[in-house]
C-alpha cells in the first residue's frame, strides 16, 4: 500500500495491526509507549504533533472513543484527543474506526475527513467469528470433565457464529442440535450434518444435552427453559447484551452458565489485528477501484 | 399431516414425493401409470375426475407446466389439464408447484385458490445445492484420470453450490481457491479453509488448476480466460443459462468443459422428491402458525 | 453386566468409572470418602472387609500401586492394603488394574486370582489419545495470541496420539507437517491432508512453524534443532519420558515449550474413567466368549 | 534421481509413472508404441535391446509377468521376454515389479540382480486406498437414487481402505457404522466418529442400512445375512477373491451387489502410475541410506 498510517490508541489488537501494516507502509504508533509488542519498523511517536509527517490514514480503536472526545490508549495512559488528529492528517486522508458515534464521526466529516467504521463491514464480521467460535470451543474444554468429543450440543441461532462453531468443532465427532427461527436455517444446519429444530420448538428438546452455546441476543433460556436443561449442562452465552440466559436465575438452579463477551480481542488479539488490517486493506482497495472510474 | 394429496405428473422425484407423503396423508397420483416405483400406500389414478375425494393439496411438477395449460405426465402420456384440476380441490385447498407462471397462476387464483410456488423458497434451493454438489464432484471423479484427493481446484462464484461444494469435498483434501466479488464472500472462503480471489483478478491467477467449478451464470470463462488455463483441466459449469463457459471456444482449444444442468433431479431423484416433500411441509406449518393468530 | 464389583482408591476417573459401572452392577468404592462425585447407586465403603459381599471383579487404579504394597487413595487418605483385597474377593474372581508391576501381580496370581492390566490394552491407548489430542489442542489454544485457525504445525511423531490430533484439528483448518521415521507413516499423513517429511529430514525444514507438538519419546527437539524454529513457535511435548524436548536450552533460548503429560485424568477424568470402564467390559466379554467354547 | 529407467510394459499407470519418472531421469519405454499419453521427456523403444544405454532401473508391471517368461504390454501387443532384459540391465542394476512370483524373481536374481516388489510395500497399499476409496465412493453415487448425504451406511472391516473410506466420506455427513473383529479396531471407528459393531454381532444390526461397503476378504455376506439387509440397500464389495458376498444368492434376492476390484487402475491410473513412482523412489532412497552406513 504504502501509505502513512497513524495507529492511535487500543489494545493488543492495535499493536498487532501496527505491526501487519508496517509491512508495506510507514506506520507511526501513538499511545503505546508501554509494550514491546510491536517490531521495529513501526515508529512509536508520543505526542502526535510531533510526528515529522502527516497521515495518509489514522487507525481508531474500538470503539473508536469512548467519551466522544478523546481516543482510550491503554498503554500508555495519556489519551488523545481527536480533534488534535484532525491537525495532522492530510487533506484527502481517511479515518478508520470502529463503531463510531455519530458524534465522533461529525468531528472528522466536517472538515472534509472521510471516514469508515471497519466493525460495520460485513468481512470484519465473518473473521471474527473464528476467534469467537474458537474462543467458545476453548471455554467448554476448560468447564468439561469430559472430552469435546461424543458430547450432545445444541447451539442456539444459525448465524455466522454459528456456522463457524459448527466448522471448528468438525474434527470433534459431537452431536449437534441447531435451533433457528428460519427454514433456510435449519436447511444450512442439515447440510452441515447438525439437527435442525425450530426455536419455536425447544422447549420439547432441551433435555439431554451436555453442551449449549447461544449465540441469539435475546433472553432465549428464561427460567422455564433453564428448569428443563440436565443439571450438569454447561452453558456457553456468546450473544451481545442483553445476552440469551437469564444469569441470575441460572445462578439459583445450579446451572453452569458463562457470558463470553469480546471474545476475538481476549483469546486472539494478534488474529484480531490483522482482521482490522485486512478489512481496512479492502475499503481502500474498493476505494481507489471506485475512483480509478471515469 | 392427514390430508388429501393430489401429485399430478412429473418424473420420478414426483414419484418419490408421492412415497413420502403417503406416510402421514392419503395420497393420489395421477399420471403416474407406468412407474412401480411408489408404495402400495399410494393411488395411482388415471382419471383426475374418478377420485372419490376432493383435494386438500394439489402438487404440480417442477415446472409446473411447459404450455400453461396441460401438466406434463412423463409417466404416462396423458397430460393433465389445468383447469380440470380446478374441478377436484377444496374449498380452501392449496395448489403448490414449482416455477409458477403467471399464467397458470391466475387459472387457479381466479377460482380463489391459494398456489405457493416451492421452488421460490430459500430452503428449497440450499437442500438441492447438496445434490447439485454432489453430481459435480461425481462427474469430476467419473472424468478425472487421478484422484480427486491432492487436486488444485477452482470455484467460480461463492453462493450456496461453492458452499455445500467446499464442504462435500472436506473429505477429499484438495486445495481449492474461491474466486468471488464481495469480500464478505472471499472471508467465508477462508474461514473454511480455501485461498480466496477477488474475480476480477482471476485473469492472473488460472494457470495451474486441475478441476474448475463454475458457478456464476455469466460468461466467466471467455477465450481470453480459457487460453489461461492448463490444457489437461477440467472445467465443470453449474451455472444456469447463458452458463459460465464459451463451450465453442472450449472446443476448439480441446478444454474438458461438461454443462451439467438440474442435477439434482438426474443424480438424487429420490431426495429431490424430499426435499420438495420438506418444503411443502414448511409452507403449511407456517400457514397453520399464522392462521392460529388472533 | 452384573457383577459385584470394588473400586478401590484412584482419583476423579475412578469416581467417574464407578458411576458408569453402576448402571449394571453392584458397585462398592473403597476410599472415596470425601468426594460426592458419585450417583446414590454406588455404596461407599469404609473398611474393605466390613462389605457384607464378596467381589467378582476389584478395580485398581492406574498406577495400581506406587509402593507395591499399598493402593493410593487421593480421595480418603487412609490407603488400602493390597494383601487385604485378597480377603474380599470370590474365588474365580478377577482383579484388574492399570500398569501393574510383577510383585503387585504376584500377591493376587500366586492366591490363584486372574489378573488383567486394562493400561496395555489397545483400544485402552486408541481410546485416551482422544483426550491427549484435545487437551494439546486446549493448551495451544490457551498458550497462542492468534487464533488456530491457519495455524503453521509441525506434528513431531505419527503413532496414535498424532492421527487424532490432525482429526481434531481438521475443523480448524491449519497447515500440517508431520514428520516419521516410516514411509507408510508419511503415506498415512499424505491421506489425511498433511504434509509429509523424513524425520531424519527435519532440520532443514524446522523454521517457519508456529505451533510444535511432539509426541515422540526421545529428545528429538536438541540445542541445534530449538536454534532453527522460529522464537515465537509454541512448543508442546506429549511424550512420556524422557519427553521429545531439551527443556533447559528451551529456556535459556526464550523458547515457550510446555510437557504436559497424564493429559486425559487432567482434562477428561469422566472420559477416562468411561475408557477404564469400556477396557473392562472387552476384557470380561472376551473372557466369558473364550470360556463358552468346548 | 538421474538415473536410466527402462518402463517395459504395462497399462496406463505404467505412461503415467514413465512422466513422472522423466522429470528427473531418462526413461525409456518399451512397449507403449500404440499411446500418445506420455510426454515428450519419455523416448519410446520398440526393441528393448536398440536402446543406446543400458538400465539403472527396469520397472515390470502389476502383475510383473502373467506366466513366468514374458512382460504383458498392452499398448504394443508385442510382449517383451523377461530373459531380454537381463541383458540391458547395469551391473548393480535394480529391477522393480509388482506381485512378482518366485519364477520371475530367480530370472533375474541368479544372474546377480536385485529385485524389489514395490506392491509388498506398506506405504503402497496405504495411497493406493485412496484410490479405492473414491471409486467405491463414485460407484455408490452413479448406483444411488439419492444423495450420499445423510445415508445409513455400514463398512465391514476396518483396515486401510476402511479407514480412507471414513474420511473420504466425512464431507458427505453420512452416518457410519463399522463392524470389526478388535476392540481397537472399533475404538478407532469411534474415534472418527462411528459407530461400533463386533462382526460377531452384525447379524442383529443388518437391517436399516441404504449402504454397505464390504473390506474383509471371506464370505460375510451369505444367504443368511443376505436376508437380513433391506431390500433397497447398495452392496458394495471391495474385498479381493474370494470378495465378501454371496453373489449368486445377492442375485436371486434381488439385491444390487457390485464387486469391486483392482480399483485405482482402472479410477484413477495417474494417480496409481505417481504411488508406484513414489514406492520405488523411497526404495531407492533407504537403499542408498543403507549403503552409506560404514
Amino acid at each position: 500500500m504504502n501509505r502513512t498510517f497513524f495507529i492511535v490508541g487500543g489494545d493488543l489488537r492495535f499493536a498487532a495491526l501496527a505491526d501487519v501494516l508496517a509491512e508495506n507502509n510507514r506506520v507511526f504508533a501513538v499511545g503505546f509507549d508501554r509494550t514491546a509488542a510491536m517490531s521495529d519498523k513501526v515508529q512509536t511517536c508520543d505526542n502526535v504533533l510531533s510526528a515529522e509527517e502527516r497521515a495518509d490514514c489514522i487507525v481508531l480503536p474500538l470503539p473508536a472513543s469512548a467519551d466522544g472526545v478523546t481516543v482510550s490508549t491503554p498503554f500508555s495512559g495519556r489519551n488523545v484527543s481527536l480533534e488534535s488528529l484532525t491537525h495532522i492528517i492530510k487533506e484527502n486522508g481517511v479515518v478508520f474506526g470502529g463503531m463510531i458515534s455519530p458524534k465522533v464521526r461529525e468531528i472528522f466529516e466536517n472538515r472534509g475527513i472521510t471516514v469508515f467504521d471497519y466493525a460495520q463491514r460485513e468481512e470484519f464480521a465473518v473473521m471474527n467469528a473464528v476467534a469467537t467460535a474458537e474462543g467458545a470451543v476453548q471455554a467448554a474444554m476448560e468447564e468439561l470433565a469430559s472430552t469435546l468429543s461424543g458430547r450432545k450440543i445444541l447451539i442456539l441461532g444459525a448465524g455466522r457464529i454459528s456456522k463457524v462453531l459448527i466448522d471448528v468443532l468438525s474434527g470433534f465427532h459431537t452431536d449437534i442440535t441447531v435451533a433457528a427461527r428460519k427454514c433456510s436455517d435449519l436447511a444450512w444446519a442439515k447440510v452441515y450434518g447438525c439437527h435442525g429444530v425450530r426455536i419455536s420448538g425447544i422447549d420439547d428438546i432441551l433435555s439431554g444435552f451436555e453442551v449449549i452455546f447461544n449465540t441469539v441476543p435475546a433472553v432465549i433460556l428464561d427460567e422455564n427453559r433453564l428448569k428443563r436443561i440436565d443439571k450438569n449442562c454447561l452453558v456457553i452465552d456468546l450473544a451481545s447484551k442483553p445476552g440469551g440466559v437469564d444469569f441470575e436465575t441460572a445462578g439459583m438452579l445450579g446451572v453452569r452458565a458463562l457470558w463470553l463477551l469480546s471474545l476475538p480481542g481476549k483469546v486472539a488479539p494478534v488474529t484480531s489485528g490483522k482482521v482490522i488490517a485486512d478489512t481496512i486493506g479492502n475499503i481502500l482497495s474498493e476505494r481507489s477501484e471506485s475512483n480509478d472510474r471515469p
